[in-house]
């Protein structure tokens, strides 16, 4: 196991979020850097998610990750023992990252020479979807025992998000989860979303979701 | 099918929200009605729980519903549909209801002559559990699929309900879910809580958690 260390962000001082967030953008570009900012209710599998496609990715990339979290060290200590670097940033109760907090973690973390870091944001649909973090890409994972209405009532998330994973369509035989209905939610909301269907726990779905990635981590840091 | 409005809440002036809490728990006191809080994740079964509740007690007292949504009428046309008088509360962007704002919804909803009034709190693990919004007790569930971990990474949450309803028992057969460990983390940070083990869907365990919310009315009402 990797040690991780736990970091108290503070509240950030800039007034203009989106300004600081092409800021951090131009910066990641420069060191060749490609940050994505993954996002998702609790409980519908950020970090498992994160370990299959860590474990798929790590011997073609350096990777790290940031894990956003109220409380706890869960996550960064599950990142760590898959074998990459992880800090844990500790958000002091606030629900989301803005820009400036990403940036604290990102000056902590060192991250000059990782070609990809992901950012796994506080669980919550709602406040991460306001605030820009400076990320290339948004992603987000919806998972099937949520329910297909979730785009229905939190617009922002999935209107503001490059890439939706729906995740645990393993369990798809306890319940009723319409993939059409919840694709066509999707792209009225945001017509250009990839979506990928997935099951973290048993791969399926994840060589296609690491593809995206692959691609998207080539194309910013060439 | 009942009728039901859509009410647009504005963010509140009141700056001290523990005392205006108070205040609005007076009033229903006085006017013999009792407001439970009802919190969780996106997607861990509010509306269906609700729907079971109200199912078992319309016949025995009058309750209200005021449904808290970013955005949407998904869930107050559901509870409509149950054959109880519903609201839905828009928070324009907010991602919980403070006690000014819940006493703008019971205004607006009319609640002198319901015994019962459940406030469908925004679904999110963070923001509501930070302010108090008036309520005479706090639920919150927390549903298998989400996991057993929760407790550890939002704390706040767990300490600040008086029931937590283990809800989508009736999965546990595709999830790894260990009922003695959620149970003592959730003791540990709040040895008080009450804890039903339910399904929304089957039915299973819903007349304990009714037998509860039965006497806590009850107790306020009389």
């Amino acid at each position: 196991m990797d040690d991780f260390r736990v970091i108290e962000i503070k509240r950030s001082v800039f007034e203009n979020n989106d300004k600081e967030a092409e800021r951090v953008r131009g910066e990641l570009k420069e060191q060749k850097t490609f940050l994505l900012n993954l996002m998702s209710s609790p409980g519908s599998g950020k970090t498992t998610t994160l370990k299959a496609t860590i474990s798929r990715l790590k011997d073609e990339m350096k990777i790290g990750v940031m894990e956003a979290d109220i409380d706890s060290d869960v996550d960064a200590r599950a990142i760590s023992d898959a074998g990459v670097r992880s800090i844990q940033l500790h958000t002091g109760g606030m629900c989301h990252l803005d820009a400036g907090m990403t940036e604290q973690g990102l000056k902590e973390f060192g991250t000059e020479d990782l070609d990809l870091v992901v950012l796994e944001n506080v669980g919550n649909l709602v406040c991460p979807a306001e605030f820009d973090t400076g990320a290339v890409k948004n992603a987000m994972i919806l998972s099937v025992p949520e329910g297909d209405d979730k785009p229905l009532k939190y617009p922002l998330m999935f209107t503001i998000s490059d890439v939706v994973l729906i995740n645990k369509i393993d369990t798809k035989s306890v319940f009723d989860f319409d993939d059409d209905a919840v694709c066509e939610r999707i792209h009225k909301l945001n017509p250009n979303a990839e979506i990928f269907f997935i099951s973290a726990k048993t791969g399926e779905g994840i060589d296609a979701w690491c593809d995206w990635l692959r691609n998207a981590v080539k194309e910013w840091n060439k």
